[in-house]
């Protein structure tokens, strides 16, 4: 029987294989090379530039985490803006909470938005909710001209090459922070404590210096390198770690408690020091 | 230039790829199949019937996540007894602790101590300490035979197929049992809760059903499938949970933390679902 598979390479000296049933859909935009497989352990896939973005199987962990907890530590998130995040997962996940109002979808490829939502409906189902407006647009550009704030900016970004690069500069924090109300939270997605330990020490310095709470957390997602993945908050008010979220309204998740949201700020000694 | 690459197949539909530069060692024991590469990403390694057992980089994770949450949840840890762990890693973090007075290592394959000691003298230079007794024995019968109790048994076995398939089964967990003291807590290895959900299960059912107390704690391995490890503890009188280690003596480490040792035993929506 054919044996396919497609491989990753998570670092330039380690790859990850995913036996496969089939492709289901491959095409080079404008940005990037788009692929959705249909792999036998995780379900479905979706790969940019040959890189894991989410899966059926596993897009809970990220999706519930790089959301939750900037929402559970927000008192009352109304508007979101998420930047990137074109499958639509993470939105799935703030429409969980009663308080959101609107939500605004900032993706550079429409092709990602329209590929998603016909190959992954599991995962972008959410992008057809009336509080969903998408904008196809550059998330650099979007920051800089727009004039409306948000309570909570989510960077549901690709790893800083090829089109997400400028998502990890000081500059775009910087700009990003003037369009949080006082009390707006920014939360990014930065990559493996275990491959990217420059990346991690950069990015919470420069968050440290422009907002005065800054937090660094942790979950595990098995289809990304090493299979523990960071998270970096940004906070003009609340504290994530301090905040008192037992009496907050439930939500449905398989990954997140409000217990994780505790424990996931506390670091293993060799990720507190990229911190220091 | 030549490519030289060691792969694991972590499940039946997954893999894993290392760059290396080098074998440094491979054999057939008695028992398995037993190589020591040198890979690009994680330094020297520990291979055992295809399957990474420790690497230099990152063996500081199961080594002390799999010694000090037991070490730190007795009183006094004194009698300590290692099942399996030939590379003596585990024996080096349990050396850390001022209370241990002797170390037995029960190992079925001396190979996999001699191969530890000549390739991996960072990780197993601790087998030469005079606390230190080295048993080449299949743990099973010396569990059923001995006549001596011990303060913690450690099962740092290899995957439940081939010699260490017994080594996750309820009868070997009741013959712990006896060769515990009043006090006496089991922790064991008890692979990924992505990939061996059925198998955790079942392990802490059986370890439920033995010992008064029954936890599972979780931490980070990049070499180990889906980078998620889980460890099963069973113990007559200290609950791991509760037990104030604050106070307690400071151990070097890169993973652990006391604070890490709270944290490791709050668990996924998912991971709480399997021990229900």
């Amino acid at each position: 029987m054919i044996e396919l598979n497609f491989t990753e390479k998570q670092t330039k000296n380690v790859s990850f294989t995913c036996k496969i049933k089939r492709t289901l859909h491959t095409e080079k935009s404008s940005f990037q090379e788009i692929a959705v497989l249909e792999t036998i352990e995780f379900g479905k896939m979706l790969v940019l530039d040959g890189t894991v973005q989410t899966t059926i199987e596993d897009e809970f962990v990220y999706h519930e985490m790089i959301t939750h907890v900037p929402l559970y530590t927000h008192a009352e998130p109304k508007r979101i803006l998420v930047i990137g995040g074109g499958d639509g997962g993470t939105i799935k996940e703030i429409l969980k909470h009663p308080t959101v109002e609107s939500v605004e979808l900032v993706e550079i490829d429409e092709r990602v938005v329209q590929v998603s939502k016909k190959y992954l409906p599991e995962i972008s189902y959410a992008l057809n909710d009336p509080r969903v407006k998408i904008n196809i647009r550059d998330g650099i550009e979007h920051i800089k001209n727009i004039n409306t704030k948000y309570d909570i900016i989510i960077i549901d970004s690709t790893d800083p090459i090829g089109p997400a690069e400028g998502l990890f500069t000081y500059d775009f924090y910087s700009n990003i922070n003037k369009k949080l109300t006082d009390t707006g939270i920014l939360i990014a997605q930065t990559e493996s404590p275990f491959f990217n330990k420059e990346l991690i020490k950069n990015v919470f310095k420069n968050i440290s210096s422009i907002f005065p709470i800054a937090k660094l957390y942790l979950a595990n997602i098995p289809t990304y390198p090493s299979g523990l993945w960071s998270f970096t908050i940004g906070s003009k008010k609340y504290d994530p770690t301090v905040v008192n979220i037992s009496a907050k309204y439930d939500i449905n998740s398989k990954y997140y408690t409000k217990k994780i949201h505790n424990s996931c700020f506390v670091l293993p000694e060799f990720v507190k020091e990229l911190l220091i």
